[in-house]
Protein backbone atom coordinates (compact mmCIF):
# COMPACT_ATOMS: atom_id res chain seq x y z
CA UNK A 1 0.00 0.00 0.00
CA UNK A 2 1.41 3.47 -0.60
CA UNK A 3 1.52 5.98 2.04
CA UNK A 4 0.15 9.66 1.31
CA UNK A 5 3.19 11.67 0.77
CA UNK A 6 6.01 9.06 -0.34
CA UNK A 7 7.17 9.02 -3.81
CA UNK A 8 6.36 6.23 -6.18
CA UNK A 9 8.51 3.24 -5.99
CA UNK A 10 11.56 3.64 -8.71
CA UNK A 11 10.66 0.38 -9.89
CA UNK A 12 7.44 1.44 -11.18
CA UNK A 13 9.02 3.71 -13.84
CA UNK A 14 9.32 3.07 -17.52
CA UNK A 15 13.10 3.97 -19.61
CA UNK A 16 10.86 6.75 -20.69
CA UNK A 17 10.14 8.53 -17.92
CA UNK A 18 13.71 8.75 -17.37
CA UNK A 19 14.27 10.93 -20.34
CA UNK A 20 14.29 14.46 -19.66
CA UNK A 21 13.05 16.70 -22.71
CA UNK A 22 15.39 19.28 -23.06
CA UNK A 23 13.04 22.86 -25.04
CA UNK A 24 14.56 24.32 -27.74
CA UNK A 25 18.18 22.79 -28.30
CA UNK A 26 19.86 22.85 -30.18
CA UNK A 27 18.07 25.76 -31.49
CA UNK A 28 14.21 27.16 -31.18
CA UNK A 29 11.20 25.17 -31.94
CA UNK A 30 13.20 21.30 -30.76
CA UNK A 31 11.94 19.54 -28.03
CA UNK A 32 15.45 17.53 -27.12
CA UNK A 33 15.19 14.27 -25.88
CA UNK A 34 17.93 13.58 -23.48
CA UNK A 35 18.91 10.23 -22.52
CA UNK A 36 21.60 11.68 -20.30
CA UNK A 37 18.87 11.39 -16.75
CA UNK A 38 18.19 7.94 -18.14
CA UNK A 39 22.18 6.70 -17.93
CA UNK A 40 22.82 8.65 -14.58
CA UNK A 41 20.52 6.46 -13.18
CA UNK A 42 21.28 3.29 -11.87
CA UNK A 43 17.78 1.76 -12.09
CA UNK A 44 17.21 3.15 -15.77
CA UNK A 45 20.66 2.43 -17.46
CA UNK A 46 20.11 -1.29 -16.03
CA UNK A 47 16.58 -1.39 -17.41
CA UNK A 48 17.63 0.09 -20.86
CA UNK A 49 20.44 -2.48 -21.48
CA UNK A 50 18.22 -5.58 -20.60
CA UNK A 51 15.60 -3.89 -22.74
CA UNK A 52 17.76 -3.38 -25.38
CA UNK A 53 19.50 -6.51 -25.67
CA UNK A 54 15.78 -8.66 -24.93
CA UNK A 55 14.86 -8.96 -28.85
CA UNK A 56 18.35 -10.74 -29.62
CA UNK A 57 18.16 -13.33 -27.04
CA UNK A 58 19.44 -16.18 -28.51
CA UNK A 59 20.74 -14.77 -31.23
CA UNK A 60 24.13 -15.09 -32.67
CA UNK A 61 26.21 -11.46 -32.43
CA UNK A 62 29.57 -11.02 -33.32
CA UNK A 63 29.98 -7.08 -33.42
CA UNK A 64 27.96 -4.28 -31.89
CA UNK A 65 28.20 -0.96 -33.91
CA UNK A 66 27.60 2.17 -32.14
CA UNK A 67 27.34 5.40 -33.62
CA UNK A 68 29.53 8.74 -32.11
CA UNK A 69 28.61 9.66 -29.46
CA UNK A 70 25.79 8.32 -27.65
CA UNK A 71 25.84 5.44 -29.24
CA UNK A 72 29.50 4.55 -27.65
CA UNK A 73 27.60 5.07 -23.70
CA UNK A 74 24.90 1.85 -25.10
CA UNK A 75 27.25 -0.02 -27.62
CA UNK A 76 30.29 -0.49 -24.57
CA UNK A 77 27.63 -1.66 -22.53
CA UNK A 78 25.67 -4.10 -24.86
CA UNK A 79 29.15 -5.46 -26.30
CA UNK A 80 30.11 -6.16 -23.04
CA UNK A 81 26.89 -7.78 -21.81
CA UNK A 82 27.03 -9.81 -25.12
CA UNK A 83 30.92 -10.67 -24.35
CA UNK A 84 31.59 -9.70 -27.92
CA UNK A 85 33.36 -6.97 -29.96
CA UNK A 86 32.23 -3.30 -30.09
CA UNK A 87 33.13 -0.93 -33.33
CA UNK A 88 33.20 2.45 -33.22
CA UNK A 89 31.90 4.89 -36.73
CA UNK A 90 33.30 8.09 -35.99
CA UNK A 91 32.64 11.40 -37.37
CA UNK A 92 35.20 12.20 -40.69
CA UNK A 93 39.03 12.17 -39.95
CA UNK A 94 38.75 10.70 -35.89
CA UNK A 95 39.58 6.82 -36.68
CA UNK A 96 43.50 6.76 -37.09
CA UNK A 97 43.21 3.51 -39.26
CA UNK A 98 42.26 3.16 -42.74
CA UNK A 99 38.73 3.48 -43.38
CA UNK A 100 35.85 3.32 -45.55
CA UNK A 101 33.52 6.71 -45.43
CA UNK A 102 30.11 6.98 -46.59
CA UNK A 103 28.20 10.77 -46.62
CA UNK A 104 24.64 11.16 -45.61
CA UNK A 105 22.86 14.76 -45.66
CA UNK A 106 21.40 17.03 -42.64
CA UNK A 107 19.28 19.54 -42.48
CA UNK A 108 21.71 22.14 -44.33
CA UNK A 109 24.21 20.40 -46.14
CA UNK A 110 26.21 17.03 -45.43
CA UNK A 111 28.62 14.96 -43.38
CA UNK A 112 30.52 11.88 -43.86
CA UNK A 113 30.59 9.06 -41.03
CA UNK A 114 33.29 6.28 -41.38
CA UNK A 115 34.59 3.23 -39.96
CA UNK A 116 38.05 1.10 -40.05
CA UNK A 117 38.41 -1.29 -42.82
CA UNK A 118 39.28 -3.78 -41.04
CA UNK A 119 36.83 -3.74 -38.07
CA UNK A 120 34.15 -6.06 -39.59
CA UNK A 121 34.96 -9.32 -41.50
CA UNK A 122 32.37 -10.57 -44.27
CA UNK A 123 30.12 -12.48 -42.68
CA UNK A 124 29.88 -11.76 -38.86
CA UNK A 125 26.54 -10.83 -37.32
CA UNK A 126 26.19 -6.98 -36.25
CA UNK A 127 23.90 -5.26 -34.04
CA UNK A 128 23.49 -1.32 -34.15
CA UNK A 129 23.13 0.65 -31.37
CA UNK A 130 22.21 4.25 -30.95
CA UNK A 131 20.07 6.37 -28.25
CA UNK A 132 17.45 8.33 -31.08
CA UNK A 133 16.49 7.73 -34.19
CA UNK A 134 15.21 10.57 -35.97
CA UNK A 135 15.22 10.81 -39.56
CA UNK A 136 17.71 7.98 -39.72
CA UNK A 137 20.76 9.62 -41.73
CA UNK A 138 23.37 8.65 -39.49
CA UNK A 139 21.51 5.01 -38.94
CA UNK A 140 21.26 4.84 -42.85
CA UNK A 141 25.00 5.62 -43.04
CA UNK A 142 26.25 3.44 -40.86
CA UNK A 143 23.99 -0.02 -42.29
CA UNK A 144 25.64 1.07 -45.65
CA UNK A 145 29.08 1.06 -43.60
CA UNK A 146 28.68 -2.06 -42.01
CA UNK A 147 27.30 -3.60 -45.00
CA UNK A 148 30.35 -2.29 -47.30
CA UNK A 149 32.37 -4.68 -45.04
CA UNK A 150 30.16 -7.63 -45.48
CA UNK A 151 28.80 -7.76 -41.75
CA UNK A 152 25.18 -8.94 -41.80
CA UNK A 153 23.01 -6.67 -39.50
CA UNK A 154 20.88 -8.53 -37.02
CA UNK A 155 19.43 -5.41 -36.13
CA UNK A 156 19.01 -2.04 -35.72
CA UNK A 157 18.39 -1.17 -31.37
CA UNK A 158 17.61 2.53 -30.11
CA UNK A 159 16.47 4.06 -26.73
CA UNK A 160 13.88 7.01 -28.39
CA UNK A 161 12.24 6.12 -31.89
CA UNK A 162 10.91 9.90 -32.99
CA UNK A 163 8.24 8.09 -35.63
CA UNK A 164 7.03 11.17 -36.96
CA UNK A 165 10.72 11.97 -38.40
CA UNK A 166 10.47 8.70 -40.62
CA UNK A 167 13.85 7.08 -39.81
CA UNK A 168 11.73 3.93 -38.71
CA UNK A 169 10.05 3.76 -42.50
CA UNK A 170 13.57 4.39 -43.94
CA UNK A 171 15.59 1.35 -41.84
CA UNK A 172 12.69 -0.72 -42.68
CA UNK A 173 12.51 -0.09 -46.47
CA UNK A 174 16.03 -1.43 -45.99
CA UNK A 175 14.95 -4.20 -44.95
CA UNK A 176 15.92 -3.98 -40.98
CA UNK A 177 14.44 -4.78 -37.88
CA UNK A 178 14.06 -2.07 -36.15
CA UNK A 179 13.78 -2.06 -32.22
CA UNK A 180 13.11 0.93 -29.88
CA UNK A 181 12.52 1.32 -26.35
CA UNK A 182 9.89 4.16 -26.26
CA UNK A 183 8.79 6.43 -28.94
CA UNK A 184 8.01 10.41 -28.84
CA UNK A 185 5.42 12.42 -30.90
CA UNK A 186 6.31 15.07 -32.41
CA UNK A 187 9.29 16.72 -33.58
CA UNK B 1 52.24 -28.32 -25.42
CA UNK B 2 52.13 -25.82 -28.10
CA UNK B 3 52.72 -27.17 -31.57
CA UNK B 4 55.33 -25.56 -33.86
CA UNK B 5 53.51 -23.82 -36.71
CA UNK B 6 50.53 -22.98 -34.72
CA UNK B 7 49.65 -19.54 -33.43
CA UNK B 8 49.59 -18.55 -29.76
CA UNK B 9 46.79 -18.97 -27.75
CA UNK B 10 44.50 -16.15 -28.01
CA UNK B 11 44.26 -16.46 -23.85
CA UNK B 12 48.31 -15.75 -23.63
CA UNK B 13 47.57 -12.06 -25.37
CA UNK B 14 47.56 -8.67 -22.54
CA UNK B 15 45.53 -5.92 -22.90
CA UNK B 16 48.73 -4.15 -24.21
CA UNK B 17 48.91 -6.65 -27.25
CA UNK B 18 45.64 -5.80 -28.96
CA UNK B 19 46.66 -1.97 -28.99
CA UNK B 20 47.79 -0.99 -32.69
CA UNK B 21 50.24 1.86 -33.31
CA UNK B 22 49.29 4.19 -36.04
CA UNK B 23 52.48 5.88 -37.17
CA UNK B 24 51.70 10.10 -37.81
CA UNK B 25 48.56 9.83 -36.97
CA UNK B 26 47.00 13.05 -36.37
CA UNK B 27 49.96 14.48 -37.29
CA UNK B 28 53.64 13.79 -38.23
CA UNK B 29 55.54 12.42 -35.33
CA UNK B 30 52.98 10.90 -33.39
CA UNK B 31 52.61 6.99 -32.39
CA UNK B 32 48.90 7.13 -32.32
CA UNK B 33 48.09 3.90 -29.47
CA UNK B 34 45.15 2.79 -30.88
CA UNK B 35 42.48 0.89 -28.97
CA UNK B 36 39.78 0.05 -31.23
CA UNK B 37 41.73 -3.44 -32.24
CA UNK B 38 41.23 -4.05 -28.40
CA UNK B 39 37.40 -3.39 -28.02
CA UNK B 40 36.80 -4.85 -31.07
CA UNK B 41 37.54 -8.28 -29.77
CA UNK B 42 35.46 -9.86 -27.87
CA UNK B 43 38.40 -11.35 -25.10
CA UNK B 44 40.21 -7.88 -25.74
CA UNK B 45 37.08 -5.84 -24.60
CA UNK B 46 35.94 -8.14 -21.89
CA UNK B 47 39.71 -8.40 -20.55
CA UNK B 48 40.28 -4.26 -20.26
CA UNK B 49 37.00 -3.70 -18.72
CA UNK B 50 37.85 -7.16 -15.98
CA UNK B 51 41.04 -5.30 -15.75
CA UNK B 52 39.64 -1.26 -15.25
CA UNK B 53 37.27 -2.41 -12.89
CA UNK B 54 39.80 -5.14 -10.31
CA UNK B 55 41.55 -2.18 -8.42
CA UNK B 56 37.86 -1.01 -7.25
CA UNK B 57 36.28 -4.29 -6.15
CA UNK B 58 34.80 -3.90 -2.40
CA UNK B 59 34.61 -0.39 -3.43
CA UNK B 60 31.09 1.88 -3.18
CA UNK B 61 30.86 3.28 -6.61
CA UNK B 62 27.71 5.63 -7.52
CA UNK B 63 28.75 7.18 -10.87
CA UNK B 64 30.93 6.32 -13.74
CA UNK B 65 31.94 9.39 -15.61
CA UNK B 66 33.48 8.67 -19.20
CA UNK B 67 35.22 11.38 -20.59
CA UNK B 68 34.41 11.65 -24.79
CA UNK B 69 34.41 10.34 -26.71
CA UNK B 70 36.05 6.88 -26.28
CA UNK B 71 35.55 7.15 -22.27
CA UNK B 72 32.00 6.85 -23.15
CA UNK B 73 32.58 3.25 -25.26
CA UNK B 74 34.66 2.17 -21.57
CA UNK B 75 32.45 4.10 -19.57
CA UNK B 76 29.15 2.51 -20.59
CA UNK B 77 30.87 -0.44 -19.76
CA UNK B 78 32.04 -0.09 -16.73
CA UNK B 79 28.70 1.57 -15.31
CA UNK B 80 26.48 -1.18 -16.40
CA UNK B 81 28.74 -3.95 -14.95
CA UNK B 82 28.96 -2.36 -11.83
CA UNK B 83 25.18 -1.52 -12.22
CA UNK B 84 25.57 2.38 -11.66
CA UNK B 85 24.70 5.61 -13.43
CA UNK B 86 27.01 6.34 -16.43
CA UNK B 87 27.99 10.24 -16.73
CA UNK B 88 29.16 11.83 -19.71
CA UNK B 89 31.69 15.13 -19.32
CA UNK B 90 31.38 16.02 -23.07
CA UNK B 91 33.00 19.14 -25.16
CA UNK B 92 31.68 22.40 -25.24
CA UNK B 93 27.69 22.96 -26.46
CA UNK B 94 27.06 19.39 -26.67
CA UNK B 95 25.23 18.65 -23.72
CA UNK B 96 21.28 19.92 -23.60
CA UNK B 97 21.01 20.86 -20.27
CA UNK B 98 22.41 23.53 -17.56
CA UNK B 99 26.10 22.73 -17.38
CA UNK B 100 29.08 23.69 -15.70
CA UNK B 101 32.18 24.05 -17.83
CA UNK B 102 36.30 23.98 -17.14
CA UNK B 103 38.87 25.19 -19.47
CA UNK B 104 42.19 23.44 -20.18
CA UNK B 105 45.13 23.83 -22.46
CA UNK B 106 45.88 21.96 -25.54
CA UNK B 107 49.30 22.09 -27.13
CA UNK B 108 48.56 25.04 -29.55
CA UNK B 109 45.01 26.79 -27.28
CA UNK B 110 42.59 26.07 -25.43
CA UNK B 111 39.51 23.70 -25.08
CA UNK B 112 36.24 23.52 -22.84
CA UNK B 113 34.61 20.49 -21.74
CA UNK B 114 30.86 20.57 -19.40
CA UNK B 115 29.12 18.41 -17.39
CA UNK B 116 25.50 18.51 -16.66
CA UNK B 117 25.11 20.48 -12.58
CA UNK B 118 22.73 17.73 -11.39
CA UNK B 119 24.49 14.65 -12.58
CA UNK B 120 26.42 14.07 -9.43
CA UNK B 121 25.58 14.44 -6.30
CA UNK B 122 27.57 16.23 -3.48
CA UNK B 123 29.27 13.05 -1.43
CA UNK B 124 28.34 10.52 -4.23
CA UNK B 125 31.47 8.59 -5.31
CA UNK B 126 32.77 8.59 -8.67
CA UNK B 127 35.47 6.52 -10.98
CA UNK B 128 36.56 8.54 -13.66
CA UNK B 129 37.47 6.22 -16.98
CA UNK B 130 39.05 6.89 -20.16
CA UNK B 131 40.98 5.34 -22.43
CA UNK B 132 44.46 7.15 -22.58
CA UNK B 133 46.29 9.13 -20.19
CA UNK B 134 48.91 11.23 -21.95
CA UNK B 135 49.25 15.28 -20.64
CA UNK B 136 46.47 14.85 -18.27
CA UNK B 137 44.65 18.06 -19.49
CA UNK B 138 41.38 16.48 -20.29
CA UNK B 139 41.27 14.49 -17.37
CA UNK B 140 42.26 17.19 -14.77
CA UNK B 141 39.67 19.32 -16.27
CA UNK B 142 37.18 16.10 -15.49
CA UNK B 143 38.21 15.78 -11.71
CA UNK B 144 37.59 19.73 -11.61
CA UNK B 145 33.94 19.57 -12.55
CA UNK B 146 33.41 16.27 -10.46
CA UNK B 147 34.59 17.88 -7.48
CA UNK B 148 32.90 21.58 -8.33
CA UNK B 149 29.89 19.37 -8.13
CA UNK B 150 30.90 17.90 -4.96
CA UNK B 151 31.11 14.07 -5.94
CA UNK B 152 34.17 12.27 -4.25
CA UNK B 153 36.54 11.05 -6.72
CA UNK B 154 37.36 7.12 -5.81
CA UNK B 155 39.77 6.69 -8.90
CA UNK B 156 41.27 7.35 -12.24
CA UNK B 157 41.60 4.58 -14.66
CA UNK B 158 43.00 4.64 -17.82
CA UNK B 159 43.71 1.71 -20.52
CA UNK B 160 46.72 3.30 -21.66
CA UNK B 161 49.15 5.52 -19.88
CA UNK B 162 51.81 7.48 -21.53
CA UNK B 163 54.51 8.15 -18.85
CA UNK B 164 56.81 10.29 -20.49
CA UNK B 165 53.99 12.98 -21.33
CA UNK B 166 53.06 13.12 -16.92
CA UNK B 167 49.60 13.49 -16.90
CA UNK B 168 50.17 10.33 -14.02
CA UNK B 169 52.02 12.84 -11.93
CA UNK B 170 50.21 15.69 -12.36
CA UNK B 171 46.81 13.92 -11.56
CA UNK B 172 48.24 12.17 -8.56
CA UNK B 173 49.56 15.23 -7.39
CA UNK B 174 45.95 16.89 -7.53
CA UNK B 175 45.58 13.79 -4.55
CA UNK B 176 44.25 11.09 -7.55
CA UNK B 177 44.76 7.30 -7.32
CA UNK B 178 45.66 6.34 -10.96
CA UNK B 179 45.29 2.98 -12.75
CA UNK B 180 46.40 2.09 -16.03
CA UNK B 181 46.52 -1.05 -17.37
CA UNK B 182 49.57 -0.59 -19.40
CA UNK B 183 51.91 2.09 -20.26
CA UNK B 184 53.83 3.06 -23.74
CA UNK B 185 57.52 4.82 -23.40
CA UNK B 186 57.54 7.88 -25.45
CA UNK B 187 55.33 9.99 -27.54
Amino acid sequence: MTQPGKAAPARGKTVRDYIRTIVDFPHEGILFRDVTTLFADPRGFRMAIDQLLHPYAGTRIDKVVGLEARGFILGGAVAHQLSCGFVPIRKKGKLPGQTISQAYTLEYGEAVVEVHDDAIQPGEKVLLVDDLLATGGTAEAGIKLIERLGGEIVGCAFVVDLPDLGGRKKLEAMGMEVHALCAFEGL
